[in-house]
């Protein structure tokens, strides 16, 4: 496997992406539209958000994945169209129509996302105007991948993508994707927006199977901030048109499974990297737990704790607030058998203090925080960044 | 029941409080260890934190009540004693023992709890002296619960205690306490440290439900960070000197948990209050709830979600972010039939936007969110306070 240093969603053959600025989003000159098209109807799976609220988007497309016949995945920044009641389902069925009638598909045949504000009613007028121009422009060349993943964008401060390559069976084939995300991000659909695009041909069921495998270990383990957001979705589209084939007995799968977890742990940790104010990125690994939801529910909850974000962003070594999470997280804990390490330094040994310092560990942009509950062996690793006065800032002023 | 002006823990007849600096706290010039002793066995109860790193304090007075038989409460802020393995168990047993040797009762008799670091051996020379200086300094002036409430503090920015009188079949008495609390505060035991004093006549199994009742409505559902203690502390001593009687078949009972519910509600209120950082308080209410586990974890999801305390930080009525913690909360919800008020505006009706503007109801110092989720008839509030610059500061530089 080999990492393909651009293309993005367009790595993959098959595919055409189109973007556009239509006026939804206020940073100006920004796209705030995107278009992928398929040349030939792609096989598609989709994980979506757990939330109770999910956004009138959500709800269109878990009606219409997995399937084997989606021709196209239409996106727009700036407007979540959540909690928007009725007019939002009509909003996004409107919306297919028209991608429908562009590139001559049945709206059924198209997915639909949107990210950005919760409860105002999607600018219809001006999102049609964006759709026409993003078809008009649709294109396979890289820079049409770059503009798609800009387009995606809210308070992002820089656009996400990745692809790779490998082979099944001695056939060739790439894995590419684009996500966004800074803020309202949380475990269980960590990501706000991600879209992938392959050139293997996968069926429906084992691509949707894979897709969730991957994600449960790379997106779903990603926290900015705890805050699961409503329109949390994750789109694969597979082409086939590279000729390598995962069967439906299994064959090429490992191959497959390896090259998507690839493409969605790397946007993971640009999710993290890129977190509203962050400074540093950190990752959380528990081993020694009873299970892995217990393992998650561990590194969750430091990784989530605001005070040990606080004292990541201050560099402070202060190893208490690690502990005080895991002790609240619900995991099953025995304090005289924890051990924890921050980078290479032992600072809590089976329950005992070491007085060891660990001021280094926590001075870069980089932290690691290792735990050994030392009960079992299921492990964990979660993802996140520190929580600063920028990120209060950039929330404080997100305003409606 | 009428209100006390001042005494705090002093406002009930029984006790005498002193109050010392022995240099473990930083800051300058003020107190660090506070006694509480009752002038004879006081009848006592206490709720603990759930936290499973659980602090040597903790379990020493777990074992001590309920009881009939409490002497003295021993506090020292600055070191939680938590997470100090064999050592911070030994020297809560010290503890106690000098405080027993000082006013002539068994150690056992004594309750200890610590406030301030995790993971640090507590200074023991510095704390005997201490505790020296309190026990010469006992008195039962008013100025006494003052600088006891002083001696609790860390972070906090001002001491917080509240009294009230009360009668039981025409008998007055009274219930005072004190309360320390700032940061790491989240429900199941929400204050850090509390201390309440009652000169009601209250046998020990009573006292336990009675606290355990009134905690649960009140200081287990405030939160600031999310983030449970490991030291957790509300103790009730009752002197019975006030000759007002509850009995054990239940007569009195209602008067005693009213006045008790009103000072633990009162040393919430001042607690989030003074979260850290914090400029604004919120109450989010949740009614129609379908039973009090889902009011409980819905308003709490509102309350603890970074994205809204933020919002609430900057006055912006961006009730999408309210919306969105209700549905990742875990309560059952039906969009369709969810209310949501800020303050005395309609923003969400039955899962419709009413598209009014509640930013004037964000602007001031209080802020009410109602949350009807129209599924059934149990409700619930949980008080928090924003998320500021501030609170980042001092969690970056709270260092060890």
């Amino acid at each position: 496997m080999e990492t393909i240093n651009q293309g993005g969603i367009l790595a993959a053959s098959g595919f055409r992406v189109g973007a556009a600025r239509c006026g939804i989003k206020r940073a100006e000159g920004e796209p705030d539209v995107a278009l992928i098209v398929a040349d030939r109807p792609a096989s598609a799976a989709g994980v979506f958000t757990t939330n109770k609220f999910a956004a009138a988007p959500v709800h269109w497309n878990r009606k219409r994945v997995p399937s084997a016949d989606i021709r196209a995945v239409v996106v727009n920044s700036g407007n979540a169209n959540s909690c928007t009641g009725e007019q939002g389902a009509a909003d996004v069925h409107a919306t297919a129509e028209l991608v429908g009638e562009l590139i001559r598909c049945e709206p059924g045949q198209v997915c639909v996302a949107s990210t950005g504000i919760i409860g105002h009613p999607l600018p219809m007028d001006k999102l049609r105007e964006g759709i026409r121009q993003a078809h008009a422009d649709l294109s396979a060349e890289p820079e049409a991948a770059c503009q798609a993943a800009r387009a995606i964008m809210t308070t992002d401060t820089r656009p996400k993508a990745f692809a790779v390559s490998s082979k099944i069976a001695g056939m060739p084939f790439r894995v590419g994707g684009m996500a966004k995300g800074a803020g309202m991000i949380a475990p269980h659909m960590a990501t706000m927006l991600a879209f992938v695009t392959t050139d293997a041909i996968v069926p429906p069921d084992l691509l949707q199977q894979t897709l969730q495998d991957a994600a449960d270990t790379t997106l779903n383990r990603v926290t900015v901030d705890g805050d699961s957001s409503t329109n949390d979705t994750v789109l694969v589209l597979a082409s086939g048109s590279s000729g390598a084939e995962v069967r439906s007995d299994g064959a090429g799968l490992e191959e497959f499974h390896e090259a998507l977890h690839a493409v969605l742990e790397a946007l993971s940790m640009q999710l993290v990297g890129d977190g509203e104010g962050a400074s540093k990125v950190v990752d959380v690994r528990v081993t020694g737990a009873v299970d892995l939801r217990d393992a998650e529910r561990a590194a969750r909850a430091v990784a989530e704790s605001q005070l040990f974000k606080c004292a990541v962003y201050g560099g402070d070594p202060n190893w208490g607030r690690i502990v005080c999470a895991l002790g609240y997280s619900g995991a099953q804990i025995e304090p005289g058998r924890s051990t924890v390490h921050i980078g290479e330094v032992c600072v809590l040994e089976r329950g005992e203090p070491t007085g060891e310092d660990a001021a280094e560990q926590m001075a870069g942009e980089r932290v690691s925080v290792c735990v050994d509950l030392g009960l079992g062996s299921a492990s964990a690793t979660t993802w996140t960044c520190d929580l600063t006065e920028e990120y209060v800032r950039i929330n404080a002023k997100y305003h409606t």
